[in-house]
């Protein structure tokens, strides 16, 4: 449409902001761990031959253990992390590589792919807020008989105790962890086997994939499984009300650590740099990354 | 500070921006609620006298009753509801109205009343979302032989049923049922007993207050009860993602209204004036509004 | 398409969110004045007669003395504002009314008024703000000796002159001023003759309207024209700028009003109830309302 | 504070998100290239030695030059860019690399830093936006004989020349230009010279350093210098309304492709892989990362 005048070809900047493979370059584990589970269906349903699958299989299973060694080198431009693996697939075994795209499309393999990094993001995330928690009801428990003033409007309020003060936060890091387990049960549902958006033709065996990745359920309709980006969302939300608390908290000890409060003296091993409190210098940035975890 | 030069009286508009009062009116309905259940238990555990807690009572229902009918005139200026609450019921018994304050602070009291706030709308939410999906199901079944074309990227893909395409909003508002059930059982937890930040010296019973007013547990610790403000911000997400499915399901039936697709037509009676779909022509108020309701 | 099952008629919540009434019953003012300039220009052109021109902007001239002075009742349930101009006119000079729809649509007269809102708006945000400027630079001057501590992350780095510190304030304000005058710059165009959206058959004297209005210019594309809203984004995104800086300071006066810090003693007059300070308690709604100054 | 029972190290994900590096490697250039005006200028002014000036000069030169041609390998953890500057500086010309941070501080070097980056960032995005306001109007130019429905609510309204529709679109940029320069102006201040907030003891010639590094001023207070990043988030601002404007344009242009409106047949090297258009596919990433330009 736009003639000779504008088509140069699209600078090598536009290139890179229309390639996702640098931000789902990370998806690449968990879009290895689905291709294995839907070639090893593909076998023994016998959609395709059970020797095809088992080299592709292998294949899959050769780049996965070479990519957490670090051993697969992620370079060039593809235009995602799907294309990416197809491509090192087909170096590694032939054209048969070509056999796993069978009964799936790249729209229910990339909401796969998806949902597997999500469940694992959300996992991490709770992992560590139960061990802060674990770790601040450790402090409380020897921090009952300090008391501090409370405050409203920073002004002392009424006096409190360092324990109760503490496990306010407890409570609040109590309802991340619960908000984090509901979007991790309504990730735990497997789209493959929604083709691009109308379903596949073929007789897959959604079943088996499913206990093969560890989804909990099946998704029943594919026009929604296809599109469905909801649990993404969801987590970015629930990681944002986490890190409001963590940035209260954060702020709270900045405060505390003035020369005028003096509440608390921080250890050299934090205050290295300016930085005083890694949450405290950054909250937007690592809300923005936990964030991003959902793409 | 700032001296004679700046000190003019703060200007009417800046009376009215500081003021809660023009938003959290909505709340009264809740507020005497709220204060009904707070003073009766005041009388049942002696805190106050019963004759007392009985007056005080009877006063608070009758504004709600008045209330309800649309004989509350709410005028004047109030720094917020619980103000002009207060205010009424002196005009209405005397003196009396002060006690209704004892064992309370503004801090648990206006987290209770917006605790009850926020569960009715999430209940109303809920209530018009299961409506539109009964409507959706019952549309779907005499639409199985309805074939359309799928698309993706606006471009043909596979054709699919009108029903399967129908049923697949049904499963995204299935989901943000779910979600806003989660955040109702998050709600569900009364903040009253808690102060102002420290707790009461009164020998309040809590459990009295939280089975009066529907709530399912007692918030555990007084200083995260005071300042949580956590469900109102997981409602306001919810109702973001259901305004997200049915902005998109409005768009698509605009779309599908154009002359060149033609798929439908929309009755007379959702055309009047130029708004082609209420919910096409304002997703964002309605989201804002919503997103309001938590506050 | 929706049958009887669903069709009930739209409950009343319902049509409070689909009309636009409630939020742009301020736009009235703004509504007449342009409504005024428009008629004057269609009778001046011989467009309508001279005689209707007269009677109908003097109907305005009258509505708009009637709202100012407060003797306007908006009642009744209207789409917008613009419809209960119309009534209201209607009821005071009958038939008539109906010429002052010439030659102009509800597009092209909405975006016109959101214009002169958002202008005023604009002024009187700049007013406000360069006094705030003036007032901080005469304490400014009578500060000059008092040294108090430079923070860096909260932790004393060097120390400064408060004037010093004051000024930085000025500063970061004289940028707002700045960014708002290059926003009214930017709304200071006429988007009256545009019509629906491919302009008006009819010989309008856009000039005429636009030097009785005060637009130093006048559109020159009317898709472009009907459509634009940028200059209501662009006045949200400066007032937020302005609210960042505001509440930077409101949160320093709240620390430094600390018995821990106590640089500062606020007085009794700003200190009422519980709200240190205006700004400080609630820098979201200012923010909100002044952003929705653009709509 | 936290004791021996939570004061593992940090993980290496926690070290990775409090480092800046991997965000602010891209400022690499513009660090050198300020670096190397500060340089010059402490020689000019004999704070250090003019012979140690020259050294740490050509240092810095060499290391531009190697980062342009690709030859400075960027590894190893970093605190952030500077941290980065230095350390390869002191591998390359030895201790005297210290004196380069004489009169300065982080604080005002990262500042203008970013300042650098900025208004490069505003020229790359404006020089691009002219280049595709020209070529709109050179295809205006070419299709001012053809007549399409002009749409309201996708609604048929009134016929419009496609000339006239193309041209609503270079009004719309042409007023992204207009705000992206006035950013541009904003930004065109010299903070360096601030020092971490009350300035520098120093003789320094900071309108010697503005010189050099083009910019048109010289910043007035130095605790508004160091801590103003309003630029930033004006190009943030700006950069998401000139997004709005080309995705409402890829919208239409997906529109307008479709089997149903069959308005427009897309090219084959714009269609590639389930790609229609770059900007309409990825609208979120690419404000996200023009917006992140400003930090």
């Amino acid at each position: 449409m736009w003639g000779g005048r504008f088509r140069q070809p699209p600078d090598s900047d536009l290139l890179e902001f229309t390639s996702s493979f640098p931000t789902d370059r990370r998806l690449l584990r968990w879009d290895v761990v689905a291709s294995i589970a839907h070639v090893q269906m593909l076998g023994a349903t016998g959609i395709i031959s059970a020797s095809d699958a088992a080299v592709i299989a292998d294949g899959l299973r050769g780049i996965l253990a070479d990519a957490e060694a670090g051993r697969v080198r992620v370079k060039g431009r593809y235009e995602d992390v799907h294309s990416f693996l197809e491509a090192i697939l087909y170096r590694r075994i032939g054209p048969v590589a070509g056999r796993l795209h069978t009964a799936r499309s790249r729209n229910d393999q990339v909401a796969t792919t998806l949902r597997l990094y999500v469940k694992e993001a959300i996992l991490h995330l709770v992992t560590h807020t139960v061990d802060l928690m674990d770790a601040t009801v450790g402090r409380a428990a020897g921090a009952v008989e300090i008391i501090l003033p409370g405050f409203t409007h920073l002004q002392h309020a009424q006096p409190v105790r360092l324990a109760h003060h503490l496990l306010g936060y407890v409570w609040m890091l109590d309802r991340d962890v619960d908000r984090l387990m509901d979007c991790y049960r309504r990730s735990n549902v497997l789209p493959l086997g929604s083709g691009a958006v109308a379903g596949v033709s073929y007789p897959v065996d959604r079943q088996r994939v499913a206990d093969a990745l560890g989804f909990a359920r099946i998704s029943e309709n594919s026009i929604d499984a296809t599109g469905d980006r909801d649990f993404a969302v969801e987590l970015v939300a629930a990681a944002a009300l986490l890190m409001v608390h963590l940035s209260r908290w954060s702020d709270e000890l900045v405060l505390w650590a003035s020369e005028e409060f003096g509440f608390i003296t921080l250890a050299d091993a934090v205050t290295t740099g300016s930085s005083l409190m890694p949450q405290k210098k950054n909250p937007d940035p690592v809300e923005l990354i936990r964030g991003r975890a959902g793409r």
